[in-house]
């Protein structure tokens, strides 16, 4: 299993139109192979940053598979324009766990 | 439900020692009140950065009750010496799941 995880800063005055974009746009990311669960959440300190987690069955999915497919394109163009800076996307895998 | 979340930048050479000192410390912060869960997990892209997530039934089960406990100086001492720089910790709701 892998993590998926970014931190999404929003352009201020876009997050709620930013929750209802991804609310929209999530089917097309649920529906890829070896799509395990997503979270987005928002940031207390700082409400407009959001924390995404994508779990995947293995990196591949999502770096070959989802980034490959026509659906990532409708995800793009339904949220990167959210987005300043274009986050950092990263994949962790679990170690310790309680 | 809220989730801690850190990006806990290990002092490289220390990832393996930094592991075996949380496996360790996580029965610390799994015996506050209102800890719900605890994962931590290691970048594929980044080996000596770390995902800390943890997840409290309240934010002040984090803010006040760990950190005001005896527990958290065990913690602290246990783990705040692998990290360079010191984490950035914040926290975050739930606002679109899948």
């Amino acid at each position: 299993m892998i993590t998926e995880h970014a931190l999404l800063e929003v352009i201020p005055g876009r997050e709620d139109a930013f929750v209802e974009s991804m609310a929209a746009a999530k089917a097309l990311i649920a529906g890829s192979t070896g799509f395990v669960s997503l979270r987005v959440e928002r940031c207390v300190e700082r409400p407009n940053c959001f924390l995404l987690l994508v779990e995947w069955e293995r990196l591949e999915d999502h770096t070959q598979g989802f980034r490959g497919s026509p659906a990532y394109e409708e995800w793009r163009a339904a949220l990167h324009h959210f987005y300043d800076p274009f986050p950092v996307v990263e994949h962790f895998e679990a170690v310790v766990t309680a």
